[in-house]
């Protein structure tokens, strides 16, 4: 599009196939928009491409074997396959011969190069979502986006829909389907006045993007309020088991599907900082969850349940309350409670998004019930897309996490991974442009969970970048790869979190949720520093994990060092896995994530030259605010910790 | 007024007068004043009024024997006596009357006993004004009154000025007239863009609000942009020497005073806090007021040019700058080079009204200059009128205070005191009922600055509630006398300040502003707590006093104990002249602040019944904020001291 970066589709992408001679086979809407895509290649590089039974010969043939099931798009699998000079690519339908293009466009050249057998590829799970937290109304503290960084909404402005600019959302819902992304809640998760509307007099709005994101295999998702019978019905309650609150959340589906066929679902925040849920009732989150997924039943829509329920009012002075046991508290005896169509929305860690937590022990504990996955790709607590923090290897390590002997965290989210998005009307999208990696990941993540994240972002560089600059690709990835463990060295240590600004989360203040009712607390005094969350003398938090690792991370011994300071209480003295004090870790992970960001502008003034000059210029401008903040960072931190426990840095640097 | 708090002038006060025979002699618009609240009152009670020559026999006559000097009202001064059953009042113009008739008011049947010799009043200044930080379009953070408590504003409401309600100015001007205040500000310093417009276009609304306070004596000022040149007259520049502008200013100063005759000035915040000032031009503050001062000249008006100038954007790494010297800095070395109507306003401490800052040094240091002493009535930093905090033996202190050998500040004070106004459009005005106090207080302080804060506040109780219960007069004092006491003990302790929620200022924070840009420190660490401005080891800020006061503070053992903190960094276990070591006094007097926030809570309890019930409900429910406020101040003080000290309580109480 015209003025917006082309991320990771750069018409120069499509060049292996735009010189080349394609048939395409099948029919139906997605099959069309394969045929647009190939088409419009052709058009720019001198290709050609026939539909069906045109005679050959052709380089490439994207067929549709089965018959297309509608709007739906039918199997996402597809296989691919090449011989006899002819590259294979086959679906069962629409959806899976649009991830085979894309799979062609990331091999490139490579895909019609000597022969290979067939090759299925077939995503994880059938739910790769991403969420927007995104207001219809500019909301007073919140903005439009809440928690977003990237500019105003892709969907919303000044109140509505945009009405004009539903191209951006076409080409936003292009981007998604080429990392393998497949569904998109529109409004946040906070519902407000304005926004609880879209699922009665306002689904039109609601139906326009749907309408916009549906070429490219997209289901549109929309965020609703419990109280939704009350504000909007009418009715005196919410109360999931009154019939007349049953009747009313059927009678408002049936409407959202006649105006949206292929409607995703809802996604709901209940109970959980102040919206409203089912405890007002003396019901359980099953109940409240049911109710709605009854409702979406016969359409195949699925109900998103948040797990995200806490207590946001916590008396700092009480020791025995410990925010990160609530998700496992309140859910792991509803299990086997819930709908089919039920899904249950878990952040990956027990916490909020911090850069480094254990995995939820609510994964793998409920086993009966289908459980989605939700990542933060937004980088709320990661440097708001101000700093370099591409988080793969973050996701990838919680990913391929195994809560107990058996499956993985991937194989364990049968309902699905989400990502809070990070996608803005930002000309780059992400704000940062590098942080469009993120969001690239997360979609082959999703895909695919146990990929290499490496891989990925070898991927996302190709396909962004010029192919072939060596030096641009080893720059790019020497910036990129480790920033998020750089971010994580400069931040809060040893994985016990927060210590940010209160309200906006950005740049330090290491006391600033200290003594706060957010349940976020280090515990910092002159001798030592953290949660002593163990059974034995803690909150039982790690009593929550099935062996090996309740018992891993039970002990100091055994924690690992990453994690240290989230289950125990220890002294600055302690003396790491590493070999190193905590105090003097502190001081020495602060000083090198400072030092990396400064070799990571150094590098980027380097790639000036071989890229867009815009591209480079706004990260470079965003590399000068990060290395300020990092150093804000090391300086609080270190001089908080300084201050507390009177220990100089062995090695005599500069603590203020 | 209909639903408002009639605070110190109930109808009954007007009792004595009311039931009595008065004759008034004289004419004017203030005069005319005097007549309607002494025929209203004999109206009530069935008393009688007369004017001028009617004969005889007066209980009471009030009489101008100057002429008038036209709508200024003349002289404020008043003489009283008694005899041969006559009380009669002398004023040489209709303000004087005024505040005449407002003493006999305050004095009550004691105004009608006995004999009394004559006896003249005058206020020690010209000058007794309010300041309000209303705003006329709500600020998207600060409200419709920037750190306002009580409400919206009594000036505006959506946009602009209330016409309909100026019936509620007008019985403001009438309390304040009865307080001894003569000038207000009705728009906050922090001039936005809808609020620099009434400098010009926007005019007729400030005309208006004069319009409703002129018959009580009081004059209205305008707070305005130095900006204004550009942002209003289209100039390129605001350069105070530049021809153009002085004669922007003059121009427009002309037209401000068409529709304002007896329009008081300009109050200027520059330079200060992102405000626009000289700075920007290479000139002085001197040339700045200047300007405005020469525009003023022709009409009698003053500028109030606000010292508050500092950095607010510093690195907190950096010790060298110290934002308490900052004042004295910029403004010592332009002495004597403000013109005769340029009135500098300096805060009375140094930093910004803290429970507990010494006295600015600036005051005595520029002797060929007037200075206005600025107070905050509204209590942004004591309780946000929330809590009970009675201020008047805070300003008496200072009021008191001789930063020399001779005059006090009160004495010093030739340019007037100048409070921020506490009122807003709440019933009660203040919010807190009890915030009443600290509004009139200000009042009769300005007009008499060693007036003893303890029978000002005597004769607030004695006007605001039925005289003559001792119960009630006795639990009243008992609340209000000691609470600023009681608030700085349960807050930031020995004079070392801040420690609040950042941006709103509500509630505790010990390190909410130790790593900002505010130049406003604590500097704890494990071994100690405070800020070094002694000349041999610190700032050097001791030093910008004169004798005695440079030694008192400059040494640790001479410096008194409530502003250890603001000049020293001593250690946990440094013995005050209390005989308690500093970390036993943080948690002795937090202890003790909530006991006796505590106790007050009781007192006021038992005088239910003997109040108006809305008045006693709304303060007892304020009650309860303020002790669970108190509670977590003394919590987060104690357990953050305690964490860094380790030191225990020598009572063994309670610290998380």
């Amino acid at each position: 599009m015209q003025g917006v970066d082309p991320a990771w589709l750069p018409d120069e992408a499509f060049r292996p196939i735009g010189t080349r001679r394609t048939l395409i086979r099948g029919s139906g809407p997605l099959v069309d928009t394969v045929h647009g895509e190939v088409a419009e290649a052709c058009a720019r590089f001198g290709g050609r491409v026939e539909r069906d039974a045109s005679p050959g010969p052709y380089d490439l043939v994207l067929e549709v074997t089965g018959a297309e099931s509608g709007d739906r798009g039918g199997g996402e699998a597809f296989t691919i396959e090449r011989g006899a000079g002819r590259t294979t690519v086959t679906a069962s339908g629409g959806s899976g011969l649009l991830y085979g293009l894309f799979h062609v466009v990331r091999l490139g050249d490579a895909a019609f190069q000597g022969s290979y057998g067939r090759e299925e590829q077939r995503p994880a799970s059938a739910l790769r979502m991403l969420d927007h937290w995104d207001n219809v109304a500019v909301h007073p503290v919140m903005g439009q986006v809440e928690r977003g960084y990237a500019g105003g909404s892709l969907f919303w402005a000044d109140g509505r829909a945009r009405g004009e600019l539903l191209g951006r959302v076409r080409a936003y819902g292009r981007l998604l389907a080429a990392c393998g992304i497949n569904a998109v809640a529109v409004n946040n998760v906070n519902v407000h006045a304005a926004e609880a509307r879209l699922l009665t007099d306002r689904i039109g709005e609601v139906a326009a993007i749907a309408g916009a994101l549906r070429p490219y295999g997209i289901r549109t998702h929309l965020s609703v309020t419990f109280a939704a019978p009350i504000v909007l019905g009418g009715l005196p309650t919410a109360d999931p088991l009154d019939e007349a609150v049953r009747a009313w959340w059927d009678g408002v589906t049936a409407r959202v599907y006649e105006a949206v066929p292929d409607f995703g679902g809802y996604v709901v925040k209940a109970d959980s900082e102040g919206q409203p849920g089912p405890f007002a009732y003396g019901r359980s989150h099953a109940d409240g969850a049911n109710v709605l997924a009854a409702a979406l039943e016969p359409y195949g829509g699925t109900v998103h349940w948040r797990a995200f329920v806490y207590d946001h009012r916590q008396d700092w002075r009480d020791r025995t309350t410990d925010r990160a046991r609530a998700a496992y508290d309140h859910f792991v005896p509803l299990d086997g409670q819930f709908a089919p169509n039920a899904i249950l929305q878990v952040k990956h860690g027990p916490m909020d998004f911090q850069v480094r937590e254990p995995v939820s022990p609510l994964i793998g504990a409920m086993p009966r019930t289908r459980l989605a996955v939700e990542m933060q790709a937004t980088q709320e607590y990661t440097g708001q897309q101000r700093h370099v923090c591409w988080l793969g290897p973050m996701w990838s390590e919680v990913l391929r996490f195994r809560p107990e002997e058996g499956a993985s965290v991937g194989e364990l989210a049968r309902g699905g991974l989400v990502a809070v998005s990070n996608v803005g009307d930002d000309p780059f999208w992400t704000g940062h442009p590098l942080a469009q990696a993120n969001l690239y990941t997360f979609g082959r993540l999703a895909w695919r969970p146990d990929a290499d994240p490496g891989r990925i972002l070898d991927e996302w560089i190709r396909l962004s970048f010029a192919p072939g600059h060596p030096r641009l690709h080893e720059g790019l990835r020497t910036v990129l790869d480790g920033s998020w463990r750089t971010y994580e060295k400069y931040t809060a240590p040893l994985g016990v979190g927060w210590m940010v600004q209160p309200g906006h989360h950005y740049g330090p203040s290491v006391d600033g949720y200290e003594y706060s009712p957010w349940g976020t607390y280090h515990f910092a005094d002159r001798d030592g520093v953290g949660v002593d969350r163990s059974v034995a003398t803690g909150t039982g938090y790690a009593g929550q994990y099935a062996k090996p690792w309740a018992e891993v991370y039970e002990s100091v011994s055994s924690c690992p060092d990453e994690l240290l300071l989230f289950f125990h209480h220890v002294s600055y003295e302690h003396v790491l896995r590493s070999g190193k004090t905590v105090i003097q870790h502190i001081y020495d992970t602060h000083f090198e994530g400072v030092e990396e960001v400064e070799a990571a502008r150094a590098v980027w003034a380097e790639l000036a030259g071989l890229m867009d000059p815009a591209r480079h210029a706004r990260v470079a401008e965003r590399f000068e605010e990060q290395l300020r903040s990092a150093r804000e960072w090391r300086d609080q931190v270190n001089s908080y910790f300084f201050r507390k426990s009177g220990v100089a840095d062995a090695h005599g640097r500069r603590i203020y």
